[in-house]
């Protein structure tokens, strides 16, 4: 049985109605549960795979042990050429890639294609990035003596991504990890396994294209038991780890117990400020892409809109207005900009979500209902609310945006601080005083702090992360790069004499 | 009543029989036990401090709160400058300081004296760092656009520091964190509570001298209790932890749980090897201040010595003839190299540790017992074990050697890796092949690998810190300073345009 | 005979009424011509100075050569402590020193003392640095191949400073060069002798006091001849020139005929721009410190007014009654804004100014005068002119301000960038779109680019310099200290094989 | 007229029998001379180029400048995107373009491959670098201010390169300055018109499928003449010049008359030292193609070997050997290790130099003759010399190696530092005392230090470049790009107070 017409593309990224979920030790396997990949749209099966199972895990690990040995002692820039004809590969199957990305996840064409764009990004970075991994050779207080700091790789890095950024978010990683020297480990959500694997065929093509083996990396569909497979596994120096705050907790913990790193990217809840100054149609529009956009399923989605009272009405209006002309349906038709939620339970949780809010006296100004359709579909929605309101301070994942008045820039800054998490945040004025006090001590506590612009649509060149609840952890770009490597400070004494440091005397 | 004729010194530190065990909000107070500081060479009374209360470390915590508003908020290079003055308020008390040391620690004086001036040494670092803590311009791919990566204060840096090192770990974190902008907020070993304090009043001094808020340097006396509190205290956003790797990994799940940064500096299990192309000479020299050195109580001590089978006998001979000659007792005196262990308890630890030693097949080559004396004296012990004895895995802490024999350099790197802890290491060889294989992927994996020195006495210029359960942080020198920093990218639109990243169209 | 009352506290740093002018191997000498110092306040003898004779040079180069033997060897952090020292040295004799720069150069006291500052500021700044001249470790192509890049000392660093910056600028050099592992030899500015003694004084004890040669700091007063002879010794590594455009391009074409390093800090003639939507309060402060402060004398004095036409009747009604209040006077006297210029040249300099500037269509709006008395005092003066006329892009070196009308931000930035010289600039203005323009690819085209500040008054931690005819160096903060260093890239082949660059097989 | 059948790859890299020589406002164009492109083998004709004019230059510069307007304002990242489709296109015809440079320039195809291989990796470096420019934000002194180091593209670079690498020279300074957001101009050797065109044939088809400027990349064929244009230029920012010593002296002085800058890649006359210890077989290969590889027509070719007393005798013995097996040949035919020299001058000069090494001494021990044939062909020689002998200070460019005897290190680093160039340099040794010696302070004073590698075959991560006659210009990896741009200090005064640095008062 093949695939329905308009899913024959997957067959050209090495897709079929039923497939093997493991990439272990150079081949495709499967002997764990049967899931099916369900379209968000109208959530029937696009087709099926075989996840992981105990056995598959520990067979890809013990060859992924081995692979490791080899990895890290190919030079960086050799490793970096491997990264390239990834990135190259990728780039000949962008647009099949991102469809794939659109039809299981559900965001619209542009961001599908969007994404899949930034991991190729990714790996013209981390080419670059090959031949500069730089140590550094410090200034030895004593005589003849050479100090060094060397950056040697980890071993094995184990990623466990997200379905809100089903591929993206393994490029960061994978990249950045790959040309540092240590394979990776890749379990990528359980509702988008599809994307898992189209993104792992891709990988395992150019490791045998260049005669390396498969292990280098490694990839397994599968659910929590497998992520905690993972978490426990200390052959696993460093696990990345992406979703929510309450389970990055529980990740880092059982991680920690046994000494190995984490990096974390949790939950977000990021607010845009609107000044009084404000180019109210550029915030406008930044705030459409940052609350609607992926269906508020962006861990830097728009969550609060903190508006100055001066123009509370008037950018409220606006908003509203737009939010009714948003255009909802199939993410894979042009003009769309609404896609469905993820799945079923994601829609569940949205029609709770609006119950608790109108508890907490939220008022809703638009949407707030779903949508009649085998789909996921809801309204984008706004909510008049307190920012004390408990809600508030929580994360719910979907296109439903808070908005809030205030009067001074402290008070504004206060609220978009009263959060648990500390992802992504952004004001918009012109106001040099304002911009600079926002990006400094006083200023926004978060990861990302824009101006002008939405929280969300980062690019690879800074690093990505947030603070307090959303782990710490920085991805992609600027100095990312070092939580995948250990470092090493080395003083070589090429005297033949032993003086000490701080002077000391000894015997 | 006053100090012993010997103590008097005190007296110039800003110590008396009985000292207030709190500075807090410029204040000395302490309204916690009273505890006495016993000298480790006799277990006799030096003075008495009251250590903190539940309420002391409340209004503490609550100055500092609001101190931290106003030292954030000075520029780097302002802070630089009253760093500057702490270094030149402690040059100017080397001696005593250094006396101090020796006397409540135990260690021999050119180590007291060298722990102090590692201190200044840092202060004199941090200047320099304070025009230099240089967040980054990263081109964006977006016209008018500018992506920044900006270094802010964190607000409050809790310090806990152990015993072995009562004020030099202080300086490691607390220099750096004064410069980035942060608070401190100490709490000093609860058997070195003197040092504590003379170290806070020197610091004091200068921020009452450049009429800042005393709270800036928030210091607290105190047990297991007050680490608690530090730990769960939300308004401290970096806790730097020195100590075991058991507390070490109760105080990050605790930081954790309310997503604190942690920066842990934990147990050591260091290992020397000896390649049989060694200068013996230089090894045995390095072995003895590495292995009796502050009589083994550092995290870096040396408590493997694998040998070449090829030198083994010669080596080993050398060093119990060296081991024999060592002079023990009080670190006051000069000629010194062995002085007592810190505590009663510690002494009894050493009893026990050589009972579990010989049950495991230890053959004590040469000491193994403690010394009749008031003081905790034991004597310097090497002992021939297996690799493989669990006893080797841990660490005691005392000045006790484990002596191992090794074929091949890889079996040597075996066994260097081969247990939890990760801090520092050190081979003996003038070829360059190993040399560069044992900094390399394949070498140790270490936070510190040395060639041709012991494995301690690091200098101030590089990253101190150790993998695995060593914890993973880096204190001094390098790029440690971002740890004591929240970054953020930030990106500015000065356009009028919203072009988006990957280059996304929405709407 | 002595000092008379006033400069009595000449004695106290080291001066009396006639001082050998040379320090040379350690030694306090002088066999050339006798000079005098002039109190450019009236012209009256200070002290005389004994110049340096071919044969004092020769001398000096021989021993400073040996010594750089020693000090290139001794570890960076050592010689960051005696640098250390020279900084506490100079803040034990700041006002002292401070004064003596106001009475021999002319600069009122507080501009004198901050001068001071400045190379106690590069003192502390360099102190840090001594420890992180930081070479790379760069991942290599070729395994068991170790990639370097390190830096080494140049040798010899010949300064040649100007009177404007008697001391500072050899504390940009100095300080930084010293750590960096160079000697160095200065030859102070021939009417500056005084400040060129008590600064090496202060640095030669320190030396002394540290048992280390004192050829390390070799210093000369002398004219151009002794310039001639450094630029043309090759036994100096790197020359770093501060003067005019004219003498630097012969210094340059001199010592690179010779293949040797020049860094030149050359002519600035600095731009304001004042936008229609500036603090026009600030602004007018500012140009009033940047023109007027140190007699328009600095490389960084603001020579050109560009202001926006809607602003400009206002701006110059403020600033020409500003200008009217000014007080002119003794610069040690409290309260003196403006000072004398450093020579009676330089007054005739400024009639002839006067004179073109008028010939060329040059209306004189305030000042325009010299005033009559024992010094060489002039009035500071506002000119209306054309930016076309030619005297518009030279360097008239007084207080000579020409003021221009724009109408468009692009008019603006090509008159600011229509002068041979690159130094420093400013804007004055609080939009975003501006301000980013401004410091990007089509703005100002100098090596310091500011806004809504002056164009003089740098801090210590960025990099000092400019472009075009300025000569392209930059000297203090930053990366600068490369500049004093020599870089190779090491490749260390530890392995036995021979594998090639870019895959290249041979034989 | 077509090619010869062996030349008829040549038309698929867009050559034909004869060549407009200019690319010139996105126009193949040439209106100067025509000249012919002679293969070193035969000297017969490859094909036939019309030069530059004056008109031709003088339009090229005008599109150029109109382009650089474009060029700089596009976003890096973009313009890495461009490079990056350059590096694609010259990888799809990697081995016709080898070919070429075998072909045209005489040096062996692996060589020649080897080459291009170098661009190709050049642009995946820029690309990586394209997010990499970085600024920095330095904390500043002054409340309320931000300093930054900002880095701004300087317009166009000049490349005027050499014959003996054609087409990788271009490379390292293209690939870079087009990142940096300059558009370059670049003349290549009159002797390899043929290279210049297939290169910028290949650029100038990436430019036109991104409907960019052709003029961002502007080309010559041309000789001295073009050359000089370029030197006195005031639009080109930035000249890179390859070549002689001599010459490169020439362009640096006019270039400097007009306040450009600079970036000097001039002579070599690299030397390798063997010491006793030596793996002596590694070392003769090295020397082999550090000496005979591309006919001693590198700048970094091995002119100079010290041998060790003892093993003097030994390896000159086996090097003989070796040198006498040479295979010589058509640089196409697979086995040739050693091909033509450039021109038919090259071997003119060859033979005059024999004749001058002869009269001052020099002795020859194998080779030292001609090869009768069509060609350029020469013997590759080997002579016992003096140190002394001034012919050994020049840079005789072919396959001529002067052999010296040493007894100490101190005296070999002396004879390797004693000529007046200092690109490169070689030791093989496995002692660690004499490695860190050879790289730190008082070792080679040269831009290339090796160990056991050859003097030639950098990697392109690193620094490329020399000091003394050499230049000091850095080219490739590390932070050369720093070059290509124009620096700019900027501070922000984003409050509404004006305090001064220093913490001077005025006014």
């Amino acid at each position: 049985m093949g695939f329905a017409k308009e899913h024959r593309f997957l067959s050209e990224i090495g897709l079929g109605p039923r497939n093997p979920g493991c990439y272990v030790n150079g081949i495709w396997r499967g002997s764990g549960p049967v899931v099916a990949s369900l379209n968000p749209a109208d959530n029937q099966v696009i087709a099926e795979v075989v996840e992981a199972s105990v056995e598959d895990y520990e067979e890809g690990m013990k060859a992924c042990s081995d692979a490791s040995q080899i990895w890290m002692q190919l030079p960086a820039p050799k490793r970096g050429d491997i990264v390239r004809q990834i990135g190259d590969a990728l780039r000949a199957k962008l647009l099949h890639l991102g469809r794939l990305v659109s039809l299981e996840m559900g965001k619209i064409l542009p961001e599908g294609i969007g994404e899949v764009q930034e991991i190729i990004d990714m790996c013209d970075f981390a080419v670059g990035l090959s031949r500069q991994l730089n140590g550094s050779i410090i200034p030895s207080e004593r005589p003849n003596h050479l100090m060094m700091e060397v950056w040697n790789p980890l071993g094995i890095v184990g990623v466990i991504t997200s379905f809100n950024f089903p591929c993206a978010v393994l490029g960061w990683n994978a990249c950045i990890a790959l040309v540092c020297g240590s394979c990776v480990v890749w379990k990528g959500a359980p509702t988008t396994p599809l994307i898992t694997i189209a993104m792992t065929e891709i990988i395992a093509g150019v490791l045998e294209n260049n005669n390396l083996p498969g292990a280098i990396f490694t990839s397994f569909c599968g659910g929590a038991d497998i992520g905690q497979l993972i978490a426990r596994d200390s052959r696993i120096s460093l696990v990345s780890f992406t979703g929510s705050s309450k389970v990055g907790l529980m990740v880092q913990k059982t991680v920690n117990e046994r000494f190995g790193k984490c990096l974390l990217e949790l939950s977000g809840n990021s607010a845009i400020i609107v000044m009084d100054d404000a180019d109210v149609q550029l915030a406008v529009r930044s705030v459409l892409f940052a609350a609607v956009g992926t269906a508020g399923q962006r861990c830097t989605t728009c969550r609060r809109l903190l508006l100055h009272e001066s123009i509370y009405q008037s950018v409220l209006d606006q908003l509203v207005g737009v939010y009714k002309q948003v255009k909802i349906g199939d993410p894979l038709e042009k003009g769309t900009l609404l896609g469905p939620l993820h799945t079923a339970a994601s829609k569940e949780n949205f029609v709770h979500g609006i119950e608790v809010i109108k508890s907490q006296g939220g008022k809703i100004l638009v949407g707030g209902s779903v949508i009649k359709s085998e789909g996921n579909f809801v309204q984008p929605t706004i909510v008049e609310i307190s920012p004390d309101a408990p809600v508030v301070k929580e994360e719910l994942f979907g296109p439903v945006l808070y908005v809030m008045k205030f009067q001074t820039l402290k008070e504004a800054i206060e609220i978009n601080n009263s959060v648990p998490q500390g992802l992504s945040s952004s004001i918009f004025t012109h106001r040099p005083e304002i911009i600079f006090k926002w990006i400094g001590p006083l200023g926004s506590d978060c990861g990302i702090v824009n101006v002008n612009i939405p929280t969300n649509g980062a690019e690879i060149g800074g690093a990505f992360g947030g603070e307090k609840a959303t782990g710490g952890g920085r991805e992609a770009g600027s100095d990312s790069w070092k939580q995948y490597m250990r470092r090493s400070t080395c003083t070589i004494n090429y005297g033949s004499e032993l003086p000490l440091a701080q002077g000391i005397n000894f015997g």
